[in-house]
């Protein structure tokens, strides 16, 4: 839409640019209101499906429901619909019925690695089934391993933040610490409810470990206290345009996806309420 | 759509700014017209359901899908969901089946009224099932009638456009000439679609008809033209912020229904990405 951009041309065009020059401000130093609402870029990031959200029902249920609301990419929770247990092949076929879609299968998780062997069956399953993304919870001890993994398989590794009670992971912020100074590979998908039930400001902890965003999970909750449970977007305590405008701030242009974990039996509509919603607050925040 | 109006606003901004500048007021004090950047109040209407959208569904599934989406008032399809050939206690017992849910059953329509009888059996039928409003569709000859029912039965008659290929009131404004004298009780229920299918701004039609505006039927549509359907809220070309900007401009304080046409059978979903949609734009606007 005509938007912003075009009204600072104007502007310029019309003299105000030049009396922000002369005065040594730009437009929107003079005029904070003007940087309140300064649009957003049109999100480089892809919007996508966890399958966490449809773990009662089957892979078939789940792709029809990414693809009626038009989500991009899905993030797959292993243990429901793809049977980390099964053969190879079987794991393959899935996969494969996934990309046939149309879908950009790139994760699957949230994957625990507790053992050694849990985290080379983890990147060798991401090899077989062919994803970019381990959304993973790694023990501390296993880092070292996970990184060398990263490396030798090409992967990334996003670890997960549960909040209040996740004795390894609790908040993203602390995960960083953990993994700044490690391979670019191990970064951190920060899940926004799990955040705000931590008492911690979701756009304030994008910014935070910014440089190692590498997946994201969003959600509302209904309470910034550890018994905050999922709803609706919108209906929640989250403040969704601030959260899109830090996306927008840290330039974030890889993927994210809807995790909606209420009304597990049906979740279609609460989660196509949430789409919406957040399709509503990014178009408003572009003009 | 938005685009030329602002750009004359935004002129017209500019050079009020120099005067700004130069008079010690602040940008936005001097410039009330930065209503468009300023943000909406929150709304003073109600949102709900027109039952057109359930058609295929019964009543009891109707209420359900509003309580879901906690939508707060409901216009019926009496054809579809309040048996208007069946005796008045009947009538009546759904209509309290309704208001016992919790929803504010404000109206009854379309509601087509081609003779003097169908005039008087729908404002009896009104009166029966306790509503304020008749979204209806009066012959031209019977305007007369229809007001001084109105006056009568003291209730609105709020006249519904259905764009291109509807001989009697294809658009809100052209009903509105042929109402705009008449009692206050009589005015128009603008449908967002049927308006953009005649390939008028909606946001437009709204400022032109403000003080009849008494009823509002929100969707989207794919085409701004005669052969454009109703699509998700977002997916389509109906610039919604626009219209909620239209909606806040006018202090509009009635009632508004979402009317999604599509996936007649299992409207759910897609009705719910809608209202989630517009309630992401309201709360973005608010900021």
């Amino acid at each position: 839409m005509q938007t912003f951009t075009s009204r600072r041309d104007i502007l310029k065009l019309a003299g105000l640019g030049t009396i922000a020059a002369a005065s040594g401000q730009t437009f929107a130093q003079a005029n904070p209101d003007a940087s309140r609402a300064a649009k957003i870029r049109k999100p480089a990031y892809k919007i996508g499906l966890a399958s966490y959200t449809t773990r009662k029902l089957d892979l078939d249920q789940t792709i029809a429901i990414a693809k009626q609301l038009k989500l991009e990419c899905i993030s797959i929770k292993q243990d429901f619909h793809l049977q980390m247990n099964k053969p190879v092949e079987e794991q393959k076929a899935l996969a494969q019925k996934v990309r046939d879609a149309g879908l950009d299968f790139y994760a699957c998780g949230v994957i625990y690695m507790k053992t050694a062997d849990e985290v080379k069956r983890a990147f060798e399953f991401a090899k077989t089934v062919g994803i970019r993304v381990i959304v993973g919870v790694p023990n501390h001890e296993l880092l070292d391993l996970t990184e060398s993994c990263c490396k030798e398989y090409d992967l990334i590794v996003a670890i997960h933040n549960h909040g209040p009670g996740d004795k390894l992971y609790p908040t993203a912020a602390g995960a960083y610490e953990l993994i700044k100074n490690r391979d670019k590979r191990l970064g951190l998908c920060i899940d926004l409810g799990h955040t705000m039930r931590s008492g911690i400001n979701p756009a304030e902890e994008i910014a935070k470990v910014a440089d190692r965003l590498l997946d994201f999970h969003f959600k509302d909750v209904n309470a910034a206290e550890a018994k905050g449970g999922t709803v609706e977007m919108g209906r929640g305590v989250i403040d969704i345009p601030a959260v899109v405008r830090a996306l927008d701030k840290i330039g974030y242009d890889k993927l994210a996806a809807f995790e909606y974990e209420k009304d597990q039996d049906a979740p279609q509509v609460g989660l196509a309420e949430s789409v919406g919603y957040l399709r509503g607050v990014i178009r408003t925040l572009q003009e």
